[in-house]
This record gives structure tokens, C-alpha cells and sequence, in this order.
């Protein structure tokens, strides 16, 4: 097992060796979409980065439990507690049930997912699964003394938790600043501090999803499920979560909270943010009317588009810049991104058919050192793919008979290749396009007609020729007594 | 609204007009899998028949709630209420997390309902995400004096129930029948009949997946979840409930039992089936071993298996038999439904090109009223397949010149066709397969080196035709010095 990764411990503002708590095992919890409306060039981000930290866990022959969850209830328009649920307020507005939305989104998901080749989790669970489960750990948090119920709400108590914990350790929140912050909101008056945040709601009476419970007909807060599905399936301790750095403050500032209310312990290890995605320079918002749907981006339907980019563009854009840092989308990017990956993949294509010679005027083995001390180092695929291009270069040398690689050698930068390009970075060559099947009718008419007219012109060496050819790749040409009619066989 | 559909309703054993309960909606609730193994054979029914009835209640402006269930814990081996929950024991001998086998198998299970091409249901609940609303009926059905408690377990009282309601209505079971025919197993002393059926099961100390509820540390019984998910989504009464024959006795009898007992009320107006799949006129059972995965069926990779047969010649066999009749598969059926969708496909593609006359000496209006008419007559796919048939044999002699087809008529058959084919069948056209696709750069370098043939004859004409056709095609030709490279645009 390689032992050489370090990854940035956003707890510790750090990189710290990465050493699992019980190897080969490794837990790993992503927080993962509410399902209430189509994926957004936001939800790429997270979902390949940590498809490359699982692919690359896998490929070091850890045995990786890798959950992420799905967001169907609970998540309020309004962190502080406030608002309508956002899956219930879409399934008003489209007059359907909750769960409809529900699985309309997390199929649409699936697919966007599938599309850009990033693998499935291990388990996917859902918070409307796992209702008794948190009201259990309420139930734990209440007799812990770091809950309170008012009007059959549950509280948790940030004051009191933060006596004798650390609230605000991971994003450097500092309770009197939050105190002083935060707007008094409508509805928050039975909440003792407006930093307090709710573990159960007791449901309106127009709210939709409802479960019965010790306090109320309600629903669970935000925050709790992760904490209890995380533990649920990768035990009390566990050693890496991971998630979008918006996600950083209030939302894992409480589950860090709320886990070590109800155990004692803390439940994470590394803690691991990949930064925002930007458009042309500017956050994403509703407000601006800026979000590019994953459909949208794929088609190139979306006024901000120049054009289409595919799944792989998008993923090899994505990469190209470190996770913890910005990133900043534009046409002109993208289309540098588009000339990059096609620029590999056609050089990969090239180091399939290369000739070997009794010497390397490269050193394949440090190319390759280099790769995988890149992708030790954070995961910085930036530096992997700059080496790989370097690799590009070396590649295309040969071919032109500029530079000479030994069999040995040979072997191992196709290995390299493979290993990264396709089982790492999860990229994968792309289908033909339609436009590039509707060829194949087109191109054997025109072999066939010209075949007509040598038959015409008595060239019968080259008629028989274009048939027996054809014939051997599986191409059926019957003559008629119009011309000809051919299938594939 | 087309209201010509006529269903037959295996509670009344005879063909019913259908008549939704609120129409334009219709509740639709059907067994699912039980994922703890690849879908097979027997899978591929039940989907397709729902994916059609489905369809074509849309087709017939029906707004319809499809709901599918996973069954994800409760399912023992033993459908007497023993041995080891199914997706427990797989989860022991992989060596993994019970939720684990779960998403391993729904992601394997959709992929190949993808494959088959039928839609996704509205909603697709787990069995472990309701365990409290399952908890709540078995408070109901106790409430209303139907169930007993012993030792931490709750069963259903099917005597007591017996007396005041028909056990048996749907199976045609007799109680007393069941009485003396029901092995005494071990642990069911418990219960006060053999017949009865547990609501509640105490989990033994061993057992991983377990919730805790005012009776013990347990899970659900099999049955309940039905009872409970179809009415949570569907209402209190709803619509259609489908599923295997191989279901009829005890799960749905019990469903039928449960739901009546909580709510005093008949949840579902109509009961439909689908009949089994038999292979080579044997039972598929795990001890012949005769089980085929669909998966092995797409790839051809199994014993009884000549060649693969595609999701698609798959689907167009199991439409070929009507839903309540037995199908027995074998190779020869199956490649004899190849040539008949490869028939159908053909002709589909003629008719989009057929040229039109003034007279049809066909009457395509009574065409499409029979296809209709098979369609109403509780899904007699096989009658419609057969009209089609005679459909394609008239669109094959216009090709011919033996028949006419007036514009309104070719206008009115073509969207017969694209209706019937692939908006009420669920066909697709398959795409084209890698082979074929391979095929293009062998025949785009066989024509670039007749034109190399030809410049070396100074038979300019034809290498620039050649030339200017693959450039009009999208394909770009650059001269080398050692021939020629080319690529698609």
C-alpha cells in the first residue's frame, strides 16, 4: 500500500499524512444533493473530486466505503431554520407529491453522474429513510444536555455546547461575532440564541413531509442527518468527509457539533473542501440567473454558451484546476480544455501503436514519479496532467522518429496512461458522435456507385475488389436490377 | 379519454371495463425486486407488462402515479416467516454492509430496466425508509383486534380476520385447506395458526438490520411494506396493483388482509398479474440452476444460451405472448422474435420513405382501430403485434409498386407506427452496434486508396470526386507524404 498521500485537513488548515484508522478500511462521507431541480455545474465539482479521491483510494488497494447522501427533506429555503422545505415547495408549485419530485431529481442526477463516468457510492442513503435513526440521536443530544424543546421544537444549545467544545473549529466562526451577526428572524424567538439551530421542527400545518415523534409531528433538521448517517454506516469514527466549501459554515460546523454532543467523541479525521465554481468571474446565483444546468452545458443550451461541451471536457476543465482552488468558467476555457483533452487522447491513441527500440531518450520512470507525487500531494491533478502533457510531447517525438523508447519502457508509459487517465481521473474516450454514424450510409454509397461505373467500364479488377473488401469487414452488397441494396451483417 | 379499456381483475377473475377512482388520475403500485441479487428473466416480465400498461394509460391522457417498490429488508428466505433476512445473509458472505448489497443491486437493477427501455416509476420507495409508518399500521391493525403480540413478534390473526372478512378472495385459497396443509416449522409455535403471518419479527441477536419499536429490536414483516407504501403514496384506495403470479398467494392475499384489517376499507380495485416465464418448458429454480440474469442474456454468456439476444429482441418476445399466459423461452423462440422486430423495424423504415398516391387500396383507418382494439382488450399485445404485421406486409407491397397509399393515409400510418412501436410498446431502435461502427474507418481508407489508384492513373476526375464527396460528408482529407489522413469534422 502506497503511504505517501497528504491531504489538506481543512480542521488542522494543514496537509497531514493520510493515515486511515483501520486500514486497508476507509470511510469516506460526501454530502451529496437536495433533489428538488436539475444539476448544476456547482454539483460537478464535488461529485469528480471525490470520484478521483475514491478511484485513487482504490487504486492504492485501500477498501474504501464511500457514502453519499441524498438530501429529500428537511433542507429549508432558509439556512436559519426558516422557510419552506425546498422538495415540499417544488411539489406545490408542479402540484405533485414530495417524493416524486424526489425521484425525479435523483434520477436526473444519476444520469448527469453517469455521464460525466464518475462511479456510484457504495451506499446512497436518504434522510426520509432515516427518520427514527435521527430522532434517536436527538433523543441522545437531549440527554447529553446540549438540546432543548420548545413548542415541540428541539434546539441544539450552541452556548452550552461551546463551554466545553470548540464551536466554531473548523471555519474559524467565533460565537460572539455570529451572535452579533445574525438578524433576529421571524419565528427564531423560541430559540434561546439566534445561533442555535434546530435538530427537530415541528411541522406547520400545511407542511407536507411529517413524521410523528416524542416532540411533535415534525421533521428533522438540516444538519442532523449527516451526522447520522455518516455514523450509521461508517461508525462513530470515521476518516474522511468531504463537500463543497459553502457547505463548511453552518452546515458542518454543526455536524462536528452535533456528533460529538451525542458521543463525545469527534467523528471525522480529514475534513476536506473543494472550492466554488464562478461564471465568467461572478458567483453563481439565482438571483443572477447564472446557473448552467449539467443538460444545459452538454447541449450547449444556455445564453452564457458559446456551444456544447461534453461530459469529458467538463470533467478534464474541472481537473485541470487544484479542488481547493477557485475556478472560474468561460467559453475560452472550456474550449482550451476541449483542445487539451483531445490533444491526450489522440497522443494516447498514437502510444498504442508506437514502435520500441533498443533504447529511451526519456526517462519514463521519473515521468512517472512525478505523476503519482502529484496526485500525492492533495490531489493536485493540475501538476498530474501538466506531467502527462510533458509525457504528450515525448510521445509525439517518436512517432515523428525524433526520440526512440525501449520495449520496457514502452510497456510502462502505456500502464501509466491507462492507470491515470481512465482508472484515476475516471476519463473515458467518448462515443461517436451520431453525426459520425450517419457517415458510414453515406461513404458506402459512394464506394458503391463507383464501383457501378467500373462495372460499367468493364474495370472488373476493381469492382470485385471494392465487393470481396467490403465482404471481409462484414458488408453485405447485393446487386439489384437498380443499382444495389447492402446491409451489415 | 379513451374509455374502451377493458382490464381483467384477477379478484373477480373476469375482464372489467376500467374506470379510475378520481379520474384523470390513476394510482398504479407494483411489486418490485427484492435486490439482492442481478435481475433475471423473470424480472424482465412484470416490468415490461406495467411499463406498457403505464404507457399507454399516459397515451390515453391519464395523469398516472406509478408507484414501485424496493424491497430492501423483511424478505426471508423462507416466506413462512423464517430463516435469514435475503439481504442480510448476502451482505455476511460478501463481507459488507447490508446497504451496500441494496445500492449495488437497484444500480444494477435500473441499468438493465434502462436497457430494456421502460420508464422509470414516479416514485420507487424502500421498504427500510418507512419503517415508521409500517410501525403505525401494526398499532392500527392490533387497535382494531386483528394482530397479537408474543414475545417481542406481532402476527396478523387470520382466523379472527377470516370471520368477518374473506381470506382467500384473491388466491382462492380456503382456510381450512391451508390449515392441514402447513408444515409445523421450527420457532412458529409462536403463533396460535400456522397460517398466520408476522407483522413485526424480533430481531435474534445476530441480526444486522433492526429498528426499535414498542414490541422489540425488530424489523417488518415481508407483506406490510406493500400495504403500507401503496397507501401512503396512493391513498387509502387506488387504482391498479400488479405483480407476478408467483405473488398472488400469500404476499398479495396478506397485503389484501393487512390493508382491510387497518382501514376497514378494500384498498385496491383492480388486481392484475403476469404470468411466468418458463425455460425450455422447465420452472426457472435456483436448484436446476436455470436461472438466466438478464445480463447474461444481453451478452449470450450462459449454458442455455446459443447467442446474446439484445434488451430489445428480449422485450419484443415477452410483448409477443399475451401477459396472463405462460411464455416459454427458448433460443428458437427468442431468435424467431429477432427476425420479427428486424421485419418491424424494416418496414418502419420503408414507411418513412414511402411515396404517395392518390388512392390507398388499403384501409389504414381499420388497421388502426384493431391495433387499438387489442391494445383495450386487457393489453393483447400479441393481436397488436400481429396487425402491425399485416401492416408491414402492406407497406412492403407500396414499396413494391402492388399498392397504393393516399397522403393522408401514409400520414395517419406513420403515426400509428411511431404511436404504437415506441410510445405504447416502449421499442427503440437499437443503436448501431461497435461493430458497425468500426466499420467506417475501413471503408473511408478503402476509398482513399482507390483515389490514390486513381491520381497515380491520372484519373483526376474520379480522386476528386472522391475527394469532394467526403468533404460534403463532413469527412476532411489531407495528403501526406507517405498517403493520405483523414478525420470526421
Amino acid at each position: 500500500m502506497n503511504s505517501e498521500l497528504v491531504i489538506y485537513n481543512t480542521l488542522n488548515r494543514k496537509k497531514e499524512k493520510f493515515e486511515p484508522i483501520n486500514p486497508p478500511f476507509v470511510g469516506m462521507y460526501v454530502c451529496g444533493p437536495t433533489v428538488y431541480g436539475d444539476a448544476h455545474l456547482g454539483h460537478a465539482r464535488p461529485a469528480i473530486t471525490f470520484d478521483v479521491l475514491f478511484r485513487y483510494l482504490q487504486f492504492l488497494d485501500y477498501k474504501v466505503r464511500y457514502v453519499r447522501n441524498i438530501t429529500d427533506v428537511g433542507h429549508l429555503e432558509n439556512d436559519a431554520d426558516e422557510g419552506e422545505d425546498k422538495i415540499a415547495k417544488k411539489a406545490r408549485l408542479d402540484k405533485v407529491e414530495p417524493m416524486e419530485i424526489v425521484q425525479k431529481y435523483v434520477n436526473a442526477f444519476h444520469k448527469n453522474m453517469e455521464q460525466l463516468n464518475t462511479l456510484p457510492p457504495s451506499i446512497e442513503p436518504h434522510a426520509s429513510a432515516h427518520i427514527i435513526e435521527q430522532s434517536d440521536m436527538v433523543k441522545q443530544i437531549i440527554k447529553n444536555g446540549f438540546a432543548y424543546e420548545v413548542n415541540g421544537s428541539v434546539y441544539f444549545d450552541v452556548e452550552k455546547y461551546a463551554k466545553t467544545n470548540n464551536y466554531g473549529k473548523l471555519s474559524g466562526r467565533v460565537l460572539e461575532d455570529l451572535q452579533s451577526n445574525t438578524r433576529a428572524l421571524d419565528g427564531q424567538s423560541e430559540k434561546k440564541n439566534s445561533f442555535d439551530f434546530a435538530l427537530w421542527k415541528k411541522a406547520s400545518p400545511e407542511h407536507i413531509m411529517r413524521w410523528d415523534s416524542e416532540w411533535s409531528e415534525g421533521f428533522p433538521g438540516w444538519h442532523l442527518e449527516c451526522s447520522v448517517m455518516s455514523t450509521k454506516y461508517l461508525g462513530e469514527q470515521f476518516d474522511i468527509h468531504g463537500g463543497g466549501l459553502d457547505l463548511q459554515f453552518p452546515h458542518h460546523e454543526c455536524e462536528i457539533a452535533q456528533s460529538k454532543a451525542a458521543t463525545g467523541i469527534d467523528a471525522v479525521k480529514y475534513w476536506m473542501h473543494n472550492n466554488l465554481i464562478t461564471i465568467d468571474g461572478q458567483k453563481m446565483s439565482k438571483s443572477l440567473g447564472n446557473f448552467i444546468k449539467l443538460d444545459e452545458l452538454f447541449v450547449g443550451d444556455h445564453k452564457a454558451l458559446e456551444r456544447a461541451y461534453s461530459p469529458q471536457i467538463t470533467k478534464f476543465f474541472i481537473l485541470q484546476a487544484h479542488y481547493r482552488n477557485p475556478l472560474d468558467f468561460s467559453n475560452a476555457a472550456l474550449q482550451a480544455s476541449e483542445k487539451g483533452l483531445d490533444r491526450m487522447f489522440k497522443a494516447y491513441d498514437t502510444l498504442q501503436n508506437l514502435k520500441s527500440s533498443v533504447t529511451s531518450t526519456f526517462n519514463v520512470n521519473e515521468l512517472k514519479e512525478k505523476c503519482f507525487a502529484a496526485l500525492n500531494d492533495d490531489l493536485n491533478t493540475p501538476g498530474l496532467i501538466s506531467h502527462l502533457f510533458d509525457g504528450v510531447k515525448f510521445i509525439n517525438s517518436v512517432k515523428d522518429g525524433k526520440a526512440t523508447i525501449s520495449e520496457t519502457d514502452l510497456d510502462e508509459l502505456k500502464k501509466l496512461y491507462n492507470d491515470v487517465l481512465f482508472d484515476i481521473l475516471g476519463l473515458k474516450l467518448e462515443e461517436k458522435s451520431s453525426a459520425e454514424n450517419s457517415i458510414l450510409p453515406k461513404v458506402v454509397d459512394l464506394l458503391l456507385n463507383l464501383r457501378l461505373e467500373a462495372k460499367k467500364n468493364k474495370d472488373f479488377a476493381t469492382s470485385d475488389k471494392i465487393r470481396n473488401e467490403l465482404t471481409e469487414m462484414g458488408v453485405v452488397v447485393k446487386d439489384t436490377k437498380d443499382g444495389f441494396e447492402w446491409s451489415v451483417e
